[in-house]
């Protein structure tokens, strides 16, 4: 996408989230701090959906995976073992003027707070050197704030899975090859946040450790590439290759079942420098941001790197005893380390569509709809009765509400025509909105739609006459099955995109 | 309970927390870090279904509440605006020579450092006067550790929700009365973190702001108590009486919905100097845990008090036009706070029960059972193969399994005797059990028992036949019904508990 297309499309986005209450500036009545947002009640139910769908797909679906909810303050020593204290940072330079703190990548591109016309780097004021700055928040436990007291929030969730390491292998009857993981927030004094809500300074992460054979126990060495060692390896014998190239698959799996298309997103291997020296492979999974191809996930194989030095500064062993490989060994990690903000605003970008569909006098008029998948839209139902001044039509839609809102994130409306109700559902992303009218309750002259009421599907904005009784069971699949899928299942012979429905396609947005 | 008793539970119970996940010390392996407490596995869900059912309640099921998911670091305005920059402290004493700082109600019962046979308030180096020590965290924004970049950890979700009152008016087409609710994690640098983790340095609220009208414009003044108000008074003209009323009832009903009898909890009307100065009424929800009666949740009338001074300190108007009084107003409030960590601790104590139950030879062993409500249970079903050698017990053992876990918590178990794998599931809480057996798969001489399953109910140890086709709409029941009232309605032969079964009864645990 141009960078011009690119930002008039962040600009609608970001109207149109705090419009509808799915984004806010936090403190914003203050101001706002920089780095910091607020879900508002659509968002808050998004993000929720995102992270339980990352949790059933991690462990309730999966017998090798469990879960760990840990703080986000930590004894410090945490920080000196997993290396966070020493570089953790980035180099920043201090003005003796201004008194200002810059970054020293950054020096030809600041402007000078006392100069504004002027960079940081063309100000004749004497600069320090660079210093590494680190970019964990610091605070004091307990009530004197010395040096003992010093305590940092986490700057990511992964170090309390290594930590904890031992005490959930005791306790979760797991075996090599297993995982942990944890969904939280974790902190980043970022000295430029940007991109909305991309990179925060709050912000929340899904990561999972998963535990594997080192390759010598495995007997992986000179293993085959996963395609074929599905096949021909056993799994017992995979190492840091093939579950490394498993977890990436399975993850890229795992965002298009929550909406994210495959063409939408892009493998990236980090190389030289990129690559921590304890990696011996990191995979970003990028997402074409309007701003960008941007990371949404990396996935490490990070080697018993992180065991190990937890090992070396606690002194405490983390090595497991294999029984059935008969050796003792700290294990190895594959960690897929994904961010949940980035994830929300990436499924915002991507659904976000604007389109022609015409009004109750047939004229084109352009419609907002956010088309979610239904596993993470905010509402998955709307009801509404035809008209509120009708007591048997409120009273029977009311009926449908409350039979269905303990399964589903329901919403009822009341107000306005039809066509404003179903508008509101589009840019909220809800998929099916259900209309009860006089035929409903039989007072529309045709029997035999008695107890059915008009089921209107988002994407294709195409409606169906349903029998009451049948809402639950279909809606019940919405689970499994992407929106458009479903309704096409259904209703076979509306599968296709009505003749009236100008499209905006995904390959014009990103054109 | 006496002190004696109260204490050796507790310390089973902690024992047990960490023998089997629910529970860690944070950062262990450095030696722990006090009032910090991470959820291992069993505990990760335990906390995420109290959480799961607590929004479920609040938001989905209402038409009148909507979510926020606000950050923990705000603005600091916000804290000077709640008063808890000024008014959320300590009052503390330093001690000249050990340069110690002590709470100064407790010198009596803190032991001097120096000297610790001695108290503090023995020792005779000089002390300062008590200084106010606030108990809000404190970090620094941005690279530079100056006055005007710091901010605090949040020590409420509260204010969040005031600060953000307006933007979510906004967007959510609400009208008065509407709540906002959220979940989210809070820190207080308590002096003396205690209780194991009922006060903590770190935990999780659940808050729900509900904004009514004033009692001079709902007309509610010399309004009825609650009993009387619902048939005579018209909800439009509840005041705050009527609505601090409403919210307790709701309380007390969820917690009993989640399990905790209502003969457990008590309420406590706070009186003079305990309410805070704006406060109308504060009512706390109080449990009967080991260590004494404690709170688990204030639920507070709270006046205008909060949007009013958020208003005074942004400039901005918190009013609130009323179409249907013809009126503008800034919202009073009531305000329902809850502490995720002191309810699962509550409801841990409350699960917690030794019984003698006979084994295989029909003598009475000791079992512990977490009797957990079904909805909040970390596992809702382990399905087991009467034998692990046998593949096709084995494989028909999965294919039940994989059919659950998609829907509910499951596990899967084919290690050790029958008796002792129920034995795990008692202690972990899973309500239900299903062994595939020979009958199961044809192959026990019993047609009629072909594609039927034993479950096993964990309160009753109860077992009864169930076809395979039944399990999952038996178990869909289980959010909705206590464990042991299920069993009841299939199975009413067994509704009473066995001959056999010694129980420890709630009144003898307390006694």
């Amino acid at each position: 996408m141009s960078e011009s297309r690119g930002s008039e499309l962040m600009e609608k986005l970001v109207s149109m989230c705090k419009r509808r209450g799915f984004i806010f500036q936090s403190s914003e009545i203050y101001g706002g701090i920089n780095g910091f947002w607020d879900y508002g009640p659509l968002g808050a139910e998004l993000k929720r959906n995102v992270k339980d769908c990352w949790w059933q797909g991690m462990t309730r679906d999966r017998e090798d995976v469990v879960g760990l909810d840990a703080t986000i303050i930590l004894h410090p020593k945490v920080w000196e073992a997993s290396g966070h204290m020493s570089t953790f940072s980035d180099p920043m330079v201090d003005c003796k003027r201004c008194q200002g703190r810059f970054r020293a990548d950054q020096l030809e591109s600041t402007s000078c707070p006392d100069k504004p016309s002027k960079m940081v780097a063309q100000c004749e004021a004497e600069k320090t050197e660079p210093r590494a700055f680190n970019l964990m928040f610091k605070t004091y436990v307990g009530p004197v704030e010395s040096e003992e007291n010093v305590a940092y929030l986490r700057p990511e969730t992964a170090q309390a899975i290594f930590a904890q390491f031992k005490n959930v292998l005791d306790v979760s009857r797991q075996k090599v090859p297993f995982g942990i993981c944890q969904i939280g927030k974790a902190f980043r004094n970022e000295i430029n946040p940007r991109n909305y809500t991309f990179r925060s300074r709050e912000f929340e992460q899904m990561e999972l450790e998963f535990f594997i054979k080192p390759d010598e126990i495995a007997q992986a060495e000179g293993a085959l590439p996963v395609d074929d060692a599905d096949v021909k390896t056993p799994l017992s014998n995979w190492g840091w290759k093939q579950w490394h190239q498993y977890w990436i698959q399975q993850r890229l799996s795992w965002y298009e079942s929550i909406g994210l298309p495959a063409d939408s997103l892009e493998l990236y291997w980090q190389e030289g420098d990129e690559l921590a020296h304890y990696a011996r492979a990191t995979v970003d999974i990028m997402y074409r941001f309007p701003f960008g191809v941007q990371e949404l996930e990396g996935i490490s194989a990070r080697g018993d790197y992180d065991l190990g030095k937890h090992q070396e500064h606690s002194g405490k062993s983390m090595e497991y005893f294999d029984a059935d490989a008969k050796a003792k060994y700290v294990p190895h990690v594959i960690e897929p380390s994904a961010g949940v903000d980035r994830l929300v605003l990436a499924l915002l970008c991507n659904a976000y569509s604007e389109e022609m569909i015409p009004n109750a006098k047939g004229e084109l008029e352009k419609r907002v709809v956010m088309k979610f998948h239904p596993r993470i839209a905010p509402i998955k139902v709307g009801v509404f009765p035809l008209q509120k001044n009708k007591p048997e039509l409120v009273a029977k839609a009311k009926d449908i509400y409350d039979s269905l809102k303990t399964r589903f994130a329901a919403v009822y409306d009341e107000t306005g025509s039809i066509g404003k109700r179903y508008a509101r559902q589009d840019e909220a992303g809800t998929p099916y909105c259900i209309t009860v009218d006089f035929d409903t309750i039989g007072d529309g002259g045709s029997l035999e739609m008695k107890d059915t009421v008009t089921l209107r599907e988002r994407d294709t904005t195409e409606q169906s006459r349903v029998a009451t009784k049948d809402i639950l069971p279909l809606l019940g699949n919405l689970w499994f099955n992407p929106c458009t899928l479903l309704f096409s299942v259904i209703f076979p012979e509306k599968s296709r995109v009505s003749g009236y429905l100008i499209r905006v396609s995904r390959e014009e947005k990103l054109a």
